[in-house]
């Protein structure tokens, strides 16, 4: 059995966020939840953070600390993503306004805070949206590096190129240098690009098992992933949308749904063709050090019913 | 039927531009050749002009046009690649010099001449290295671009990644500068990326049948691929080696045996990191121009039949 | 008369950094030194914010809150210039290590703090090292931008090129995206270029005018002096070492010494050869945005007497 | 004395281009002129190459060789000037359309079959426009690199800025690929940046004397010159407009004009902001090559001295 780990989840919500949030809190076995940081990426800090709360009262778990980080990546503008994920970034259901409140404490002093507090090698960082907040953690206290776990983070993308562009997947693409601080940072890396979400599409049997789950969270997170989904069947025709972040939780309860390799990965910020391309060297074809463990394959499967169990539970 | 397609080859021999003169050689009722025009990529200009007349000797072709062009790419420093294709380029079998002459005439003199004084849309261009002689064409003579009939390419890579840099594959890698101008030109383009060749490995019993063809070519052939496949294999533990350039030569005889996409090709000249990706715009996530036709899907035993019927016909 | 002014000082000591300090401690009646904030540049932290105490404890200003803040660059590795400083950064003298304690806060928190506690419009920034610290701040808090009096900071050139690079200054070139973020914010600058300090050297009479004081820190000085020139004189042939960051404080103390353009200025992020470059748009052939008032014309003797006589009054 | 030199003036008139050639005209003792090859840059190939016979005519120079070259840059899309030098490159005075041919050899062909007809070391190359042809002379036929007496050339500002855009010299900006290939090749460059040019400034007694030779010539230019003046006293508030190009021929009659020193010069071509920025490292802060004769100084009243003599030759 898997010890129960502490996780500081990261995150800029969107409904994959969402999903990947709600999977933290339906295994209170395995996982320690510190605190939800918010980050602008899908959509605005002021979104991101409001719909982090609104995800722990759908679930019934005020008691989560959610802070508010960065507004905006550590050099380029904001790029967001409501084409994707609706004006809200948590378009499909009816949801209340959240009322409990923000943290006062800024989220990259929580990180910071906690990882130093903490004993060391004890906190796993998930991270779900843009590297920024993580990346000014680092910058502001080179200290807690060595003292991170593991980084398990969603982004990127090889094989299967990239999403808002043809060669960048989202979250890479919206803060570049903030993803090359961190992978140039020495920190234990688990990469999940989209070569792996995309393989997780929401078709509809899955959806149907999660709808018969039945509870006020599944049914919010089913309209979700039915507002989400239309997205990508439009644009790649696919049977379904790819649930993204939740693979970042996933990979912590079941690490072996996942196969991967340690690879180099170098992120592009020269460039404005390819900003933002994780430039995976799968092959070993340089010499470059290997400094991310890559994820590549996942059991579909058992990552669809890992997630309708736990989801059961909240 | 096809017609009778008049075909100038570009190519920098290596193996597999062998084999794809050797294939072209194999098919004169439906092409015919009006020179081959060498460029410096897999090894340097003198071994590229000199491995382009072994082929035609060996193949008791010494009526063929040989031209010698771009000693280095437009604005790099020449690359080259004897770690895949040995000291010589056709390293393999024992082969002897050549005899036959270079015409005097300036490989991209002879382009541009040739597509002036055939008809408009008479001649297709077919690529096997870096696009320098090329684009140096078009630069000089800005005219032809509309008079070629197709120019049927073998570079780049996508959902495949690259082979000399995780991000690049090698003929675009060598000269991006003339790819770009290439891509950016207006003629009409038919892409051979990665994504096509690596499923056509020189497996073993492929091979094999090229050997029973048994006339001197066939052997020599069988040869150089044994040489060929060994990088290959040693690197991504594949089956054979990715038998790249005949995949032109194949086009123009059964187009059928290929499957693609008009899509956006952009290609990357900025950043160090990526230099000489091809970013395909697969999904049409942009609104960039389709410029070219990307071929993704082949039928790969289709094509090594086609290779060996046509291998003992020369 | 001019008001007293609230400035928090940015620093890299240096030698010059040293200067401009001690002509702030010589000009009590004009400005009310609230903090100063060390960043890495010339030397790494631990001795910037070392010197920062060093120069205070020489200047017997014991009361001044040092911080230390940015560690290394946003992005890039931190690049130092040992060979113009020398190993310590305050090479020059004989200097006892510093008996005064540095504040535990982060000095990028400190900024924040300040800017939001005092008067909006009353806090002039002074920036004579890389814009790290400032660039964090700007981030972490976006609200301060326009609480900021004025950004008056040593970096950049022009028509004088650069001094760590053909085309880059060596404050800019530090931390490239920093002062992209800092240019780009909309904060009022007063940017104290190479142009500037190139005009005013330590020349042997000018120096023995400092001696002359005959005080501690002004004998300090004059070794910190002597040693920092040999760079330059033998590099440029000049008569003297360019003193940099002095102008800045100076420019507080007697603008009518200055003559400059409300200019756009852009930092070069992309190109290895240009990094850091300030791209100073004097002839206004651009329509962009004016973001910066650029000095450019300095009464050399007017500065090096400010400079004498303040000295004399620390 | 000197010898008498055989030139080529490689071109793309503009005024001040023509000023070049009628100075070279009225040098027949020093100079013979092989040919001048027109290269799109000021305005198209189709005006500069009509331009170019234009100046022949109006100097009553029929019988010079006069050959069209690129009609656009190696890699960029053409950027023109007309706003500087008017709709047809010669805009003031009205001139005749002209009436001599154009050779049939294409420009870069004449380059090098000069190049390897007459004996190494015999040539120099005049270059006035984007070095285009010159570096697709290079391109085509290494060997003769070696063989250029010296390539004396204007182009870059390093001190002084840029003109067409903060960073970057026209003539570098159109076509800095060009250049950097030129800039590497290892040829002699004699390099008359904008530090030089912009103290050659056409006041009006300079102009007068000029109007005082009192030909036909001498008289279009002087209507040229005032067209031309327009563009820079509007810019700059200078006293009449920089007589770029007549510096390239003024080296080759009077060298003790001027005043440079061996250095390295890099172009930049990577990034946007600063692309086709000529890099001097004038102080040899760096270990790069020296590859070029950078002139920084001149004597202005002895160039206008000698253009007035040479015009009145005519």
């Amino acid at each position: 059995m898997l010890e129960r780990r502490k996780i500081i989840i990261d995150t800029d919500p969107g409904q994959d966020d969402a999903a990947a949030i709600m999977l933290a809190f339906g295994s209170p076995a395995e996982l320690e939840l510190l605190g939800i940081t918010a980050v602008a990426g899908n959509v605005s800090l002021a979104l991101t953070s409001r719909n982090a709360r609104i995800i722990c009262e759908l679930c019934d778990r005020r008691d989560t600390k959610v802070f508010a980080g960065a507004d905006k990546p550590l050099v380029r503008k904001l790029v967001t993503a409501e084409h994707v994920h609706g004006k809200t970034g948590l378009d499909g259901p009816v949801l209340d306004e959240p009322t409990m409140p923000l943290q006062d404490q800024y989220a990259v002093d929580f990180i910071v805070e906690t990882l130093r507090s903490e004993p060391a090698g004890a906190v796993t960082l998930c991270a779900l949206g843009p590297l920024t907040n993580v990346a000014l953690a680092f910058q502001k206290a080179p200290d807690i590096v060595e003292r991170v776990r593991e980084l398990v983070m969603m982004g990127g993308g090889f094989f299967e190129g990239g999403n808002i562009t043809p060669a960048a997947e989202f979250n890479i693409y919206v803060d570049p240098e903030a993803a090359d601080v961190v992978f140039r940072s020495g920190v234990p890396i688990v990469m999940m690009p989209l070569d792996v979400t995309h393989r997780l599409l929401t078709r509809k049997e899955r959806v149907k098992r999660i709808a018969e789950v039945g509870t006020p969270p599944a049914k919010a997170m089913v309209e979700m992933l039915e507002f989400f989904e239309r997205f990508d069947v439009e644009k790649y025709g696919s049977d379904g949308g790819p649930l993204h972040d939740p693979t970042v939780i996933a990979y912590l309860l079941k690490p072996e749904l996942f196969e991967g390799r340690n690879c180099n990965v170098e992120i592009e910020v020269k460039s404005e063709l390819t900003a933002g391309m994780t430039v995976v060297d799968w092959w070993h074809v340089t010499d470059r050090k290997r400094n991310a463990k890559v994820i590549r394959f996942v059991d579909a499967d058992g990552f669809f019913e890992l997630l309708t169990e736990r989801f059961a539970k909240i």
